[in-house]
C-alpha cells in the first residue's frame, strides 16, 4: 500500500481524526450539579457581569476555529467544503500535539466573503482565535484583513503567514552558512497567491534586500499589465530596479529562488544563472519545481522542499502550532509582524550552532521542541509589540 | 462553600469543560504523511468525488453543534452568548458522557433570526446534526422550524423537545401507577414559551385527551386576545371546550398539571381542587411551581420537579444525548415525533416495573443505561419513519 491508500484506510478506520474530550466528571448527582445545572448558574452570572470572565471559566481562552471554505485545499484546487475537511481535521491534530490547541474544523459552506466574514464574526463569541485554512487568493486577503480589523482575537492565514515564517526561519539559517546576511540577499518568488504575497512581505519587513515576486505572466512590477489590488501593493515594495521579463530573466544574478509554483517550473540552466551561493527553496507540492538533485548539480548551495523525504522541509507545522500557544498564552488581540518573525527566529534558533549545514537548516517537524521555543518566543513579541492583553 | 461556590471553583480550575482530542497519532514522518500531507490527499478526492464520502472518512457523522446566541440561559434570562457558553459547554460533556456524541459549543453573537439561520446553515458542511440551546421563544421556534426544513442532517431544539419528551415518559409511567391510560388524561401546561409549547405538541400527538396551555393571561383558547401566531396555533389543537379563565380556574379537575413557569405559581388550593390521583410536574428551577411535600398534602398522587434532590427529576439529560446517538447511528434527516414519542417510550421503560411507583416514575439522570435504551429506539423509530439514511 502507498501512504495514499494507507492514509485512506487510516480515515475510514477512524473515522474523522478528532473527538470531543470532558475534562469533568459527570459520574453521579453531585457531579452533574458542578458541570451543569444547577451550579453552572454561577459562572454564567460572572461572565455577565463582565465579559472577560470568559477566559477565566470557559474554554474559549484555548479554543480556535480551523476555518475553510474548500476553495484551494493542498493541490486540489476548489474541492469544496466537505472535501476540505479531512485537512482540517488534521489541522486540528497538529495543533493539539504540538501546540495543545484545541482546534475545531469548521467548514464553511460559501464562497462569498461577506458570507464569510460574516459567519466567522457570528460565531466568535465561543473562539479565542480563528486559524483561515485553503482560502483561495485573492479572496484570503480581504477575509483576512476584515476579520482582522473587526475581531478583538488572533485571525491567521496559515497558507500565507505560516509558510512566510518557515520560509523566513530557513533563510535566516541559510546565511549563517554563507556568512551573509539577510540584507545581502534579493529573493525571487514564484507564485503571486496566498503564500507568495505573505513570503514577499515578510521577507521584506525581515530586511532582505529586495524581493521580486512573480506570476504567470513574469516579474511584477510598478505599472505593469495584468495587476490586481494585492500585485499593485506588492510592485510598490518589491523590485527595486523595476526589472521586466520572465521567471528566467529575472532569477539571473539572484541569491535566492522561492517556488510556491508548478512542478517544474525551474531549469538546471535557471539555477545555474544565479548568484554563487544560491538558497533554492522549491516548495510546490508534491512534485517541486526543480528536484534537490538537479538544483544541487546546477550550483545550488543550500536547496528546501515542502517535502519529508528530501532534506530542508519547509513544512508549516513548526509554525503555526507555536504562533497560536504564545498568542493566547497572552490573549493577544492579533498576530503581527513582529510576532511573525520572533517565530521565524525562534524556529531557526531551534537548530543547534553544531547541527546547522547545508542539508539540515530547518529543525524537522516533528520536533515538539520548535512549538515550545515559537510559543515563548511569540509571547514575549506580543508583550513587547503591545498586542498582548495580559502579561503571559 | 456551596454548589454555586463550588462549580465556580471547578470551572476556574479546568479552564473550561472540554477539549479536542486527537483520534490518531502523529510521533513520526510516517504519521504525519498519512494523517495529513501528502497522504490526506486521498480522503479529500473521495469526498470531492461523493460527497457522502464525508461521513466515511472524517468525524462529520459524529460531531454536532451545541447553539445558543445566550438569550434565554437557564433561569438567567438573556445574559448574551459568551456567559451561555458554560451550559453549553456542559451539555457537550454530558453529551459525551451519555451518548459518545462529539459536541462543539457555538455561541452566536446575533439575535437575529435571518443571521442566526444564515451562520448555522454556514457552518453544516461540518456538523453531522445541530442541537439548538437556550434560545428565546418566539424566536426559537422560527429558527428551528427553518433549518429543519433547510438542513437534511437532524435540528433540534433541546429546551423545547428534550423538556416534552421527558415528561411524556413520566407521564407514561405516571398512568401505569393509577391505572389509567393517556387518553383518560386533562393536562395544564402553564408557561407559553418554547417548552410549554413543545410538551403541549408532543402530549396530543402521544394521545392525551385534552391539554390546555396557559401563558400569564391564563388558558389559551381560539379567538382570545393576546395572542401570537404560535399560541394561534396551539388554540387549534388544544382546550377542546374552549374553557376560558385563570390557571386556577382550568386547574379545577384537571388530572395533570405541568409547570415550565415561575416559582410559587400554584398554592396547595389549586392543587386540591384537582382530579383524583392528580400529577404535579412543578419544574420550574430552581424552585418549583409548588413544592413536592406541599403538593403532595394537597393531594397530589405523583409529583416530579426539575431538582435532582427531590424524587422523580424530570431532566433533559435522559433524553438528549440517546436521541441524537440514535439519530446520528442511522444518519437520520430530521428527528420528527415518531423518534421523540419513542425516546419517551424507551425512557420510561427503563424503569423497572418492581421499582416503579410514586416516587420512581423515571430513571436516574445519570443512569446510562437509559442513552442505550433511547438510541435504539430512536434509530429504530427514525427508520420505521423512513427518515434515516442508513439502517443503522
Amino acid at each position: 500500500m502507498n501512504v495514499y491508500e494507507e492514509s485512506l484506510k487510516l480515515h475510514e478506520q477512524t473515522k474523522g481524526k478528532y473527538e470531543i474530550r470532558s475534562k469533568v466528571k459527570v459520574g453521579n448527582k453531585d457531579d452533574l450539579s458542578l458541570a451543569y445545572t444547577p451550579g453552572v448558574a454561577e459562572p454564567c452570572k460572572k461572565i455577565h457581569e463582565d465579559v472577560e470572565n470568559v477566559y477565566k471559566y470557559t474554554a474559549k481562552g484555548n479554543v480556535i476555529a480551523v476555518v475553510t471554505d474548500g476553495s484551494a485545499v493542498l493541490g486540489l484546487g476548489d474541492i469544496g467544503p466537505e472535501a476540505g475537511l479531512p485537512v482540517m481535521e488534521g489541522k486540528a491534530v497538529l495543533f493539539k500535539a504540538f501546540g495543545d490547541v484545541d482546534a475545531i474544523p469548521i467548514c464553511i459552506g460559501s464562497k462569498d466573503v461577506e458570507d464569510i466574514v460574516r459567519t466567522v464574526k457570528l460565531i466568535s463569541p465561543s473562539l479565542g482565535g480563528i486559524n483561515l485554512e485553503d482560502i483561495s487568493a485573492p479572496r484570503c486577503f480581504e477575509i483576512e484583513d476584515r476579520l482582522k480589523a473587526e475581531l478583538d482575537i488572533p485571525v491567521f492565514h496559515d497558507d500565507q503567514h505560516g509558510t512566510a515564517v518557515v520560509v523566513l526561519a530557513a533563510l535566516m539559517n541559510a546565511v549563517k552558512i554563507t556568512k551573509q546576511s539577510l540584507s545581502d540577499l534579493t529573493v525571487i518568488i514564484n507564485g503571486a497567491g496566498a503564500a507568495g504575497n505573505a513570503i514577499t512581505r515578510l521577507l521584506i519587513k525581515a530586511g532582505v534586500k529586495d524581493c521580486i515576486l512573480c506570476d504567470t505572466k513574469g516579474a511584477i512590477y510598478k505599472g505593469r499589465d495584468n495587476m490586481n489590488p494585492s500585485k499593485e501593493l506588492i510592485a510598490q515594495i518589491t523590485n527595486k530596479e523595476g526589472k521586466k521579463g520572465s521567471l528566467k530573466d529575472v532569477m539571473a544574478g539572484a541569491n535566492v529562488f522561492v517556488g510556491v509554483s508548478a512542478p517544474g517550473s525551474v531549469t538546471a540552466e535557471m539555477v545555474k544563472s544565479m548568484h554563487k551561493d544560491a538558497f533554492v527553496f522549491a516548495m510546490a507540492n508534491p512534485v517541486p519545481e526543480i528536484f534537490p538533485d538537479d538544483a544541487k548539480a546546477a550550483g545550488a548551495r543550500i536547496v528546501g522542499t515542502g517535502r519529508s523525504d528530501f532534506p530542508n522541509q519547509i513544512n508549516n507545522v513548526l509554525a503555526f502550532p507555536g504562533i497560536f500557544r504564545g498568542a493566547l498564552d497572552v490573549r493577544a488581540r492579533d498576530i503581527n509582524d513582529e510576532m511573525k518573525i520572533a517565530a521565524a527566529y525562534a524556529i531557526a534558533q531551534t537548530v543547534n550552532p553544531e547541527d546547522l549545514c547545508e542539508e539540515f537548516i530547518i529543525p524537522l517537524a516533528f520536533d515538539k521542541k520548535v512549538s515550545e521555543n515559537v510559543a515563548a518566543a511569540v509571547a514575549k513579541a506580543a508583550i513587547d509589540s503591545g498586542a498582548a492583553r495580559i502579561k503571559g
